[in-house]
């Protein structure tokens, strides 16, 4: 669960609103953040080839606009894939009909959608609700919490992170929600999430921030290795805290870049913890690997294993299974002098059992957070990546998921 | 389940013995292969770089004796993987013991382990089991059929199918088995299956046979991603049917390798039907790609997706899951031009939803053997992958493996 938010932690110059416009049965379904200026924005998208309509009305919008963007609007209920012509113009309509009621280009709008793939959108639903989402934008943390809400579709819970950071002696606040629990395997973005700063930043040094920030957190979590096909994560800095603007790789840079990676962090990990019938959260670090980029390709094919996740699902110390998804890597290298530590109790030496107490070892895998360490003791490379576990749960939610 | 073996079935001059040794509480856990000549042996083995000792020992063995093989010592209960020199030492012994009470060679024999990875082996049990067990060998069905039940590990059913060929005028007979419903993603190789044939045919042959009939069979399976670290197929001829010699890929050639294709794809069938926790056998035929290797990659894409697998389990025709797998294979393809069949209904048509009753959909999917096929629509590339559906009972079955 998100830690509660306060008024004081919304970024200057947004506004949120959220309704139900009936593509869900009675839940929120469609949310509007506005922001009063044209905001310079980052996003990064899904790499799956197949791409969901409002991806690619995105993309081309931000390319368009040159990533100044005034409004986002998100529904949930249906992902808008995989639709055909339809589809697009559907989301382009929903664009139009939110610049018509701002009164700015569709262009500054982004659009997104999440939910079933392959359903005809039922656009006129949004098209109808946004005149008045429109006009019911509020700037509180109330406001907020509730765009958190209409995004969700298999969530049980909403993910929202905040963070602060002073640039010229000004606070700046950095805000963020997310949505996912399920089909999460980013390769550059994940699931839906949303970011609203008042920080002033440039275009460029803004994109580069997010690529920083998320490449050691949103694309660093995997629940059951498929990647959606409508993934977006965008940024809209409106410079409305009154700070100065960031131009340049400097200390203030460091310091934007930081609280950034600070909420994505904390957004990625509320996913994992929510992933779909999960139980437990896994660190799975990897470490003395010929290569950074060797350790990650280890680390994330531990944290796909069925077998791994299965195990820790039933809290058994089963080491084997880690060093054997280790051994299918596709990364060379000796396993006979891999150590490994579940729980932070040491169970592997040298590629072989190391004599520990299996009770002591089950108790300590039923916390909520669990880590595996594995150093391959053959270089410097590291590498840090969490999922969770795979229960019964998962597949009774993923077998039932349309009916 | 196998359909019941004849003696007839059985080729000539092999005998087969099981026991209980006591790896396991009380079933069968020990079996032996002999030819009572030396046998032309090909061999294929597990891809993992975590290879267990037997493995490691198998292969020197068929190195060091060009191919003769004598016997297959096999046990279960216990993979003998990550178990260290200790473990190099048991798997050697094993093989010595049983040349000893053979009369042959260390190198003749091969050694194989199936069970727990990273606990020692208790290796006095097989070695005090070795020489009843040289003496109790049958060449009748029964005989083998205790063989295949003894390579069991969380198999349900044991599994074996049989061959016959004319070479030459004469009868040639192929008998094979195989163990393993988890851990199994093959790739030039899949769990453990012993084949044994009274076919005459040069080594090179045999292993050139041997890797055109794996390639469309136990290496087109999946259950779940994992590859062992045990995975072995050895085929051992031993001559004794009389038949000519086999020494050119001439027409005998291709005789012998097609009726070697057809036992090794009922193995492969069996083991995805027996797949941990399976109901239904998926055959996902990806056609009209760019490649045939391009399309072999789509078609493992789907049949590892999580969210494919759970849907199918609910026999849910969500063909969606299956567009957006193909679309993470890294296989780069224009999702507008796919056509997509469920259980042969068309479901998708140009990488949009082709109007279908979601009723009878669900109703041929309840089925035991359903068919995906994915039609790019893009070239004339083709592969066949066969997988099961993925259910509570596999995570049931693998979160208290040990337990």
């Amino acid at each position: 669960m998100s830690a509660p938010l306060s008024n004081a932690e919304v970024p200057r110059g947004f506004t949120f609103a959220a309704t139900h416009c009936g593509l869900k049965k009675s839940r929120l379904d469609l949310a509007l953040i506005i922001s009063e200026a044209p905001a310079n924005t980052a996003a990064i998208f899904t790499t799956n080839r197949v791409q969901a309509a409002p991806v690619r009305v995105c993309k081309a919008h931000l390319k368009e606009s040159r990533g100044k963007v005034r409004a986002v609007i998100v529904n949930s209920g249906n992902a808008n894939c995989c639709t055909g012509p339809a589809g697009l113009a559907a989301s382009r309509s929903t664009a139009a009909r939110v610049a018509r009621a701002l009164g700015c280009a569709p262009r500054e709008i982004l659009v997104c959608s999440t939910g079933v793939i392959g359903t005809p959108l039922r656009v006129e639903k949004i098209l109808n609700a946004v005149p008045a989402l429109a006009l019911a934008g509020n700037s509180d943390a109330n406001a907020f919490e509730q765009v958190a809400r209409a995004i969700m579709t298999t969530d049980t819970v909403p993910k929202w992170a905040a963070a602060k950071c002073t640039i010229g002696g000004k606070p700046v606040r950095i805000l963020g929600c997310a949505k996912g629990s399920g089909m999460i395997h980013p390769n550059m973005a994940t699931t839906l999430s949303f970011i609203v700063t008042d920080a002033a930043i440039s275009a460029p040094l803004l994109s580069r921030a997010l690529r920083a920030a998320a490449a050691p957190t949103l694309n660093s979590i995997t629940v059951d290795g498929d990647t959606s096909t409508n993934d977006t994560c965008a940024v809209l800095a409106n410079g409305k805290s009154g700070a100065p603007k960031i131009a340049a790789e400097s200390r203030d840079y460091k310091k934007f870049t930081a609280a950034l990676r600070d909420v994505l962090k904390s957004l990625a990990l509320a996913i994992v913890e929510d992933g779909e019938g999960a139980q437990h959260i896994i660190e799975i670090e990897v470490r003395g690997a010929p290569s950074d980029r060797s350790a990650d390709q280890i680390a994330r094919t531990i944290a796909q294993s069925s077998l791994v996740k299965t195990a820790f699902a039933g809290a058994d110390p089963n080491w084997g299974r880690i060093l054997a998804a280790a051994g299918r890597s596709g990364v060379d290298f000796d396993f006979e002098r891999v150590d490994i530590w579940l729980a932070g109790i040491p169970v592997c030496r040298r590629g072989r059992e190391y004599p520990f107490d299996e009770r002591v070892a089950h108790e300590k895998m039923l916390a909520k957070n669990v880590s595996i360490v594995v150093d391959l003791r053959s270089g410097r490379g590291r590498a840090c990546i969490w999922t969770c576990d795979f229960t019964q749960e998962y597949v009774h939610i993923n077998a039932s998921y349309r009916t």
